[in-house]
């Protein structure tokens, strides 16, 4: 089971970490947007293929480290078709590294659409007798406000095809409170998505414990995110706001079970642009990185006492 | 000016109508998607030059008909690479028909993520020192659960490019109230959305006195529909759930102010797969049942001292 095997990569690898794979052209190392540009001009193409050189040497560099890694596919979107063709082939390539692959669309819909959603990014479409993977992700983030409807649609693909849900919680950017924070008797609207979340995760069990059914929590709101652990013990948290957006280790400590498990902290700049500030070739940097994260992360979780590790 | 453009084409088309371009293979005329099959066998490419052929038809029998129309991403999405091709080449197609181009991809996200959807579907991407469009519309739906992060994003866009938003408030689903209806204060989470929506709205108007941001509301409400017409009263109306999701012409009155105007009602599978039913062919019941639809809606706001055509 999914749940089962990202439990037992983290521990195996002592990395609950996910790397963010956010490409921003501007961002990238010159030499590789230079090289394609040289071959194919200031193109979507020359874009998708630096793009995908760009993520297979990150893949390659932090593979044997991490257990997942999540491309945002709005940085591939804005690159039209040739973009998508670039998220398409970062999935497929960190698949067959070994990594799980969460995809990061945040989609939300009505009950028919979210199905079409489902079916694109966990599931397999319907061309007359044949079945096709449209795009190929293990995770999908999904919106919560237009109800269960939305998270009923793509259920279905989680329990056929193994997969799993992250439902946004509460998010790390500013202005998460505007809407997430609102009162409503004696809770916040985070709280009652976070008793969705449980409705939805008692579905699906693995043996290690947690569910396929999860929760983004940002790690700029440590206090929600103590709290929100509480209230869904069994729930992986996807944990983004690490690094260039402002949470350290300490910050997502009550993201993690007493177990020192459950918890997913995603860093996406702060890894794959790691050689901006290091002055290092960029896969050197990320993999230093990402150690460095590693080491900070699991040593404020043996200072908390929650040692996941043998 | 983008909302005045529509609000122009509804009175002299005497038509606050848009067509949800929503397709489904298994619901494509037979003769359209076994030619494909026929030439490129079961796949991808086979499905995208059905739905390109069929949205098409459907535009060239709708366009003098209606303002706009709505291509729902999702569905393009699941056939993949070359389900987004058809996507791309359907807004490119009905905007060469001089139609307004509503995309329905629901997009919403921390501020640097909604950016490059902003860019995707709105503005340009840059490349080198080159710019391209990824994906033209002219307007995208947006959901406010992460707040106003998003809409500052998008918001460039609207500006540099004359472009506008329909932030979700009140959808037409029935799991909407979930977290949409909840209580705060002595208001619902939507009522909320819709101070957002009314903050957005005040910083770009047009000489018709509607603005660039909208509000998405379902027909599936009629009273909330009704209420938030009065808390909004500038806003253009994007209201989902006419037709296939059980909304009439009566439950669609709210949506429209006092002059008529104000309102632009979707129906998708009630118009594009209308042949299913009429027993003709698939342009020609497309054509009868927007006729149908504009009839049914004007009749109403005519009863209802709503006349908004000269």
């Amino acid at each position: 089971m999914l749940s089962d095997k990202l439990i037992k990569m983290i521990i195996e690898k002592r990395s609950p970490i996910v790397v963010g794979l956010d490409p921003r052209l501007e961002n990238l190392p010159k030499e590789i947007v230079e090289k394609h540009f040289l071959e194919d001009g200031e193109t979507f193409k020359a874009a998708a293929e630096s793009i995908i050189e760009f993520n297979k040497g990150i893949i390659d560099a932090v593979y044997d480290l991490v257990p997942a890694v999540k491309p945002q596919i709005a940085f591939y979107e804005q690159y039209g078709l040739e973009g998508l063709r670039a998220y398409q082939e970062t999935c497929v390539y960190a698949k067959s590294k070994g990594l799980i692959v969460v995809a990061d669309i945040k989609r939300g819909d009505i009950g028919s659409t979210s199905k079409a959603y489902s079916i694109a990014h966990l599931g397999k479409t319907k061309i007359g007798n044949s079945y096709h993977s449209a795009f190929e992700a293990d995770f999908a983030t999904v919106n919560p406000y237009l109800g269960d409807d939305c998270m009923k649609e793509f259920m279905e693909e989680v329990m056929a095809y193994d997969k799993g849900l992250f439902i946004l919680v509460k998010t790390s950017n500013e202005t998460s409170g505007q809407i997430q924070d609102l009162q409503v008797d004696k809770e916040k609207v985070y709280e009652k998505v976070a008793e969705i979340v449980n409705t939805w995760n008692e579905k699906i069990y693995g043996e290690m414990g947690y569910s396929q059914i999860g929760a983004v929590v940002g790690a700029t709101y440590p206090e929600e995110l103590e709290l929100l652990r509480k209230k869904m013990p069994k729930a992986i948290f996807l944990v983004p706001g690490y690094g260039a957006q402002g949470g350290g280790a300490n910050d997502v400590l009550g993201a993690f079970n007493a177990d020192g498990l459950g918890a997913l902290v995603n860093s996406s700049r702060g890894i794959i642009f790691a050689f901006e500030k290091m002055g290092l070739h960029y896969q050197e940097a990320a993999r230093k990185a990402t150690l460095e994260m590693q080491t900070a992360i699991n040593d404020a979780l043996e200072k908390a006492g929650k040692k996941y590790w043998i």
